[in-house]
């Protein structure tokens, strides 16, 4: 079983959607990076039931993309606003663009 | 019972969670603006029925915006975007500032 990072965006996206267990083994297997034993330790259960909660958890996230495909809808966004703020700080300064600046850092850090 | 526009927006990002029969309430009721009673001579089940399927669908679309936010997220970026392309309107023309209008003007379409 190797960690695949895409779902913890899909994860970000759609954890709410699981039920409070196999959100919180997704979280502890991929957002804190904890191994199946340590989980399986902590939670009280076999190593095996939390493969399998793993495992579903991750087949749920990616049938909800499927259907919804908001992870890629908003990747392409996130892609455009990248390329647009490439070009904004290349622009010689001026009292506009000053403003094209801030206005896109904080568009950034919502995405 | 009144019209909310809202749901037509949620259910473009949550739709494909519903069942296939309210999907397709929701949509003849906000997409194709049907009345109920045009719905239920179209789908062959009572007013009250199509009522109920709409008003548990709408009752749904809620509940996954209120999870997940993703509508919400959407329309604050989307509200930064339209705020930088006023201002990259007023840019003098330059061929870096040509290329920045094209690429905002590509982004608006895909949000």
């Amino acid at each position: 079983m190797t960690k695949d990072l895409n779902i913890s965006i899909l994860a970000d996206f759609y954890g709410e959607l699981l039920s409070p267990r196999q959100r919180e083994m997704i979280d502890m297997y991929y957002n804190q990076d904890l191994s199946l034993g340590e989980i399986a330790e902590e939670a009280g259960i076999s190593r095996q039931g939390v493969r399998d909660l793993v495992k579903r958890g991750e087949k749920q996230l990616g049938e909800f993309e499927e259907k919804l495909g908001l992870v890629n809808r908003f990747a392409e966004i996130s892609a455009g606003i990248a390329e647009i703020n490439d070009i904004i700080g290349r622009l010689p300064d001026t009292d506009l663009t000053e403003r094209l600046k801030e206005l896109s850092q904080l568009l950034s850090e919502k995405i």
